[in-house]
């Protein structure tokens, strides 16, 4: 049995603890600043409160100024923090981690520096950590179609365990798996990462459809669902994805599976970014959903077009890129930073195929 | 400006007449003998019954007996009748094909031989009709994701016209090319007919998650849709179908595009197929489902699984498929055939991806 470690209380780490402690880990649960109401709630009466369930009675959780007794001794450390927090990650794992642990990444974005160049979320933690602390430990991720309240009511899911050495995903997967939680394995770091990273993006877009019907008056239109449109934005999703996985170097055939349009699937089917979404379908401008309608509420999947998108663009004026590549991104871009409405550029789509 | 005679008085071919109508091109359209009232309906009101809207009133329509009137003097001829009218299309163009006419197929499926040899419906319409008439016309069908009523009521589509020679897709592209119908073209016929014929199979098990949460009695796992599983099912379909691509040649890039998972996309979204698999989900006998819940509704993906799912059976014993290949596709074989309970074969998805 192994000890981990889970720094942030988020659902998704939270959901995580369930396959472990079905198969008798131990599990310490570190919150962030932000999370010292759900430690709290966990602590006094076991319920994750986003999560709407008790979690196991074994999970000890702390506050944040308690996380070295909790990484003390820990095999297995966890990042389930969103993107927004990873160079805060960063930060907490260099004074944390100690030599011989591993850490497991739920965490799902790109980075991009001044030049435009992306990098994937975990290569910027190893940075954040520093050479010496980077190369004592090992690194690996979780990426798939996971909604994290299914897993935690353990309904199947399929997902794909990521890292730089076989040995060590064969480890962690046969730590997680149980007969609802199946688990694939890849030393693809790259590859399985681009997926999940950039699914975000087009998920955003998979509202647009049903914000549309719901501005149209004419009774005969009001009967569709606009998927015609939807699958359209999901196909030029794939293809610009699988742009990606070019770019960022990553075996392409994961576009085809769960780390790829698998992800994009469940993402595209509902939460927070396809809301957004469907906002801006309906007619509502991007900064309006911002600052008012979904105030507060946060958004990887724009927070990814935005990173992601301004990335792009300096890659197509140094040069690297063709002012026509990721057409969808680019007008997505537009969307959430110029205020622009909706006008999808549909002769530059599916080039390439 | 041309003139377009539909065979087969569907929602699909009908849809596709407002396109053809908006760009003024001529349309008549002939039902076959199951279609007699939908023909009565627009000589007498206008209206196509099961589209619920008034076609173009330009429009004519004819009854079967009419055929060789409406066939008359016809620039491309549209078959627009569904997988189970494969042979009755062939027979039919075999008498009323004039040679010089284009041959525009929206028909999707495969037929295979006793040996579990697949072939794209094209070819097997071609076949019907006979060499010599085979080579006086051209052939192109349309694929990619598109529900008939949207595209009536001129909500953006996306599709792929695909056909033997370039200068025939180009010229029916430019005949139904609008604001709201975006067409690309490839010569690519067997690849782009590879996904529209097998995105069918897989729509069924779209269902199950569905299903699968409406027996469930358990309160907070009624709260989830199963969409980890269903994500999960649609990235192994977009396996399997490039399996198919592979199989059957044709560019495996078509997959992470609107003829592979964009079609995929729309067609799990909804549909009777999907219907289907969500009763089997709750846990209905899918024998039960055919004879009772759906007696009578045409489920052409439930065809495409038995067809398909026969000949892969045939491929596997003949040594020309491991047996291991397929996995959902086989186990989608054993639930409408043996009426088999889900039982998912997760150790076998993913493989080679």
């Amino acid at each position: 049995m192994s000890t981990v470690v889970v720094l942030g209380a988020g659902i998704m780490a939270t959901a995580l603890t369930f396959p472990l402690r079905d198969n008798g880990h131990e599990v310490r649960i570190v919150g962030t600043h932000l999370d010292r109401d759900i430690v709290e709630s966990i602590q006094t009466t076991g319920r994750h409160p986003d999560l709407d369930l008790i979690v196991d009675p074994e999970i000890t959780a702390y506050q944040l100024e308690d996380a070295e007794k909790a990484f003390e001794g820990a095999d297995i450390v966890m990042s389930g923090v969103n993107s927004f927090g990873v160079e805060w990650v960063g930060e907490q794992l260099a004074r944390l981690l100690k030599p011989g642990q591993i850490v497991l990444s739920v965490t799902k974005g790109m980075t991009a520096d001044e030049e435009g160049n992306l990098e994937i979320l975990p290569h910027t933690i190893q940075r954040a950590v520093g050479e010496e602390l980077r190369n004592s430990v090992e690194w690996a991720a979780i990426v798939g179609p996971s909604i994290a309240g299914e897993l935690a009511v353990r309904h199947d899911t399929a997902v794909v365990f990521c890292g730089e050495k076989q040995e060590v995903v064969d480890k962690l997967a046969d730590m997680f798996r149980t007969d609802y939680y199946h688990i694939w394995t890849t030393t693809d770091f790259v590859g399985a990462e681009v997926g999940a990273a950039t699914k975000n993006i087009y998920a955003f877009a998979a509202g647009f459809g049903e914000g549309m019907q719901l501005k149209e008056g004419d009774e005969a239109n009001q009967r569709y669902r606009r998927l015609n449109l939807t699958a359209a934005v999901f196909a030029q999703g794939a293809v610009e994805m699988n742009r990606f996985y070019e770019l960022l170097g990553g075996d392409p055939s994961m576009v085809r599976s769960l780390p790829g349009v698998g992800d994009m699937h469940v993402t595209a089917a509902g939460g927070r970014n396809v809301r957004a979404g469907t906002h801006v379908g309906s007619g509502v401008p991007f900064s309006e959903v911002r600052d008012s309608l979904m105030k507060g509420v946060t958004l990887e999947g724009v927070n990814a077009i935005v990173v992601v998108g301004e990335a792009i663009k300096k890659q197509i004026d140094r040069g690297v890129l063709e002012p026509h590549e990721f057409p969808l991104l680019r007008h997505l871009h537009e969307i959430v930073v110029d205020d622009a409405p909706i006008n999808l550029p549909w002769d530059e789509f599916y080039r390439g195929y």
